[in-house]
């Protein structure tokens, strides 16, 4: 059975260009990078020519660019800093944020004291910035605001200037989650009011293991793993140096390719969704699906049955790679946090399917014909 | 020129096997380990294959390993959880730990006010016991002993049981960086009385960015990085996979010639001692060399001179890759504050050589001919 990988936003294959680019540090180039000697300098230089090739693409200085062990750490990473070291003694986060912002804030919150508040949501999933300008003009405290880039779940796109902007009026920090979004989209930091964003290879066919943390210039913090004096004692540890290889490669190619990868799976996204509503019927779909949404996730609801319950093992056991929410909290089987704030439809059942330029219009076909069974 | 890596202890050559473990991992086997799917349960059904095998080896349960990415986010894990989590509010730890330690400790020193104190060391660079028994009998607050097995710098080794048991005594908690010692010693945790441990696989032949920490069943503690339900709740972030992989073999590896690898490698220190005292001489060995020593790590000390200050750069000139230091700290320039510690002769220059399996007498002969005109 051929299996049908459709669960690109859980974590993506590595590309072999970039395992080839790693390679050699794999191999015989394995100095450790603080390591003052020439051979050490080599694998410095690897690092330092990683951190330059990242922020020439996201259009940050490399003094800007940090490089982490993935997504979680970074943004830990950012909210301990907002906290600790920028005075902010509130935060704003939103109710569908991945668990790496949303646990970690929780955290601060029980365990400093910190004022937590919830932004609402609009109707279809975005943010309310209204409500966000309201909590923030009624902030006593300096705030972070935790908002990320784009959903992993339905896709949602956040508008990070408008969010950057308000922010910058009320002198709050922003931290925004672009795990979904780096590799994915064009950034330009320089030109966008936006304090720290993360970023995590293995979304974008790079490795797993490896992340970046972009600290605007203008905001000095201290590290969240403290010892020795890497990443200019920002990043205790000795460097994932493969990792990193490995994680600028993936940036540079997704990024080389990026506007024709976008404008095909966005119409593999869309062949999916008139595909389903035309040999599936009863489908909808969860969040701001075909308006400002992730070109790579469509997340589809089906009617609520015994059978369609089991659409995930049925799935599964048909060699078909989806997820019901989040891999990051497939342990916890409750459900998806994130479909029960954007749909109150208790008789639905949600699945995210998300693709990647090694998808195929005819996988689709094939999934859709299986679909069918299934419900 | 044949370059000759006698900094072993910095980091080791991957071994191919490992990368030959880590390769379907690379490739084809990419799903998301917390993946509810078939094909992120093979990744899940890896790490825990991984899992037990490292716990096996270290004579611990499964449930007490949690994958992280390195030693450092060991250490501040252990730490951050032995105050936040275990009641502690004095830490005694030693002026030669590895800043993974030390760093962290100051900063909680500082950040929450936790009594810090420094147990003070014997002539040869051990530490005290008997110091370190008053300085608990003293304490008035719940303590976190953090203390290394093995120093990274001089090799002198740590009696855990001895350290273990006055802590038993006095109610403290025990952690222990020994990611000198993973991979190179048999560890029985079931009766070594400590309640944590780090391991870095970089040490042992393994891949950079992935490390352990052993969490003894008898304490219960939460996260350092929060976010998805990874690593039992444990360590937030999307596996490593290859590096748990990899991490796993590289030990399985090295403790399966453990016996025969130590003989070797400790008969090279033996040479690489005698053969400087013969042919170079005026040479003194730092810590206890050949008492309670790693068998890995030769500390010399050399006699000052405008030559020999400049031996880092005339070793590295030759292909000759040792250390003044830790490689974690050569960024600070600011010589060894173990060195500084254990040898109060100001009129010497101290290298660090470490050896491997893969090392030679005849790499050391060589090494010992081109020192004599380094001084």
């Amino acid at each position: 059975m051929n299996r049908i990988y459709f669960d690109n936003a859980a974590t993506t294959a590595l590309d072999p260009r970039v395992l080839e680019a790693m390679m050699p540090y794999l191999t015989e180039k394995f100095g450790n990078p603080s390591s003052i000697y020439s051979y050490g300098r080599e694998s410095r230089l690897a690092i330092e020519n990683a951190r330059k090739s990242v922020a020439k693409i996201l259009n940050a200085h490399p003094a800007e660019i940090f490089f982490t062990s993935g997504g979680t750490e970074s943004s830990n990473t950012a909210i301990a800093a907002a906290l600790h070291n920028l005075g902010c003694r509130h935060i704003i986060s939103s109710p569908i944020e991945h668990h790496a912002t949303s646990h970690t804030v929780e955290y601060y919150h029980r365990r400093e004291g910190v004022a937590l508040s919830w932004v609402k949501l609009l109707p279809d999933g975005h943010i309310d910035l209204e409500d966000l300008e309201r909590l923030l003009a009624a902030s006593k405290d300096r705030t972070l605001v935790s908002l990320m880039h784009a959903n992993n779940e339905i896709g949602n796109l956040l508008d990070l200037h408008a969010v950057g902007n308000i922010c910058k009026k009320y002198n709050a920090i922003f931290h925004s989650d672009t795990v979904q979004t780096v590799g994915h989209y064009p950034f330009d930091l320089r030109n966008t009011p936006v304090h720290f964003i993360t970023g995590a290879g293995h979304k974008f066919h790079g490795p797993k293991g490896v992340g970046i943390l972009y600290v605007n210039e203008n905001v000095q913090i201290q590290p969240l793993l403290h010892g020795g004096a890497q990443e200019r004692n920002m990043r205790a540890g000795t460097e994932n140096l493969y990792g990193i290889v490995g994680f600028a490669k993936a940036l540079e190619l997704a990024m080389a390719s990026h506007a024709e990868d976008a404008a095909y799976i966005r119409e593999l996204k869309q062949y999916m969704a008139d595909q389903l509503k035309e040999k599936v019927g009863h489908v909808e779909f969860n969040g701001d699906a075909f308006g400002r949404s992730l070109y790579t996730v469509l997340n589809v609801s089906f009617p609520k049955s015994e059978k369609s319950e089991m659409i995930l093992f049925n799935m599964d056991i048909n060699g078909i790679c989806a997820s019901g929410g989040s891999a990051c909290t497939s342990g916890a089987d409750l459900g998806s946090h994130v479909i029960r704030e954007v749909n109150s439809n208790p008789n639905q059942v949600a699945v995210r399917f998300s693709f990647c330029r090694q998808n195929t219009k005819e996988e689709i076909d094939a999934v859709v014909e299986k679909l069918n069974g299934m419900l």
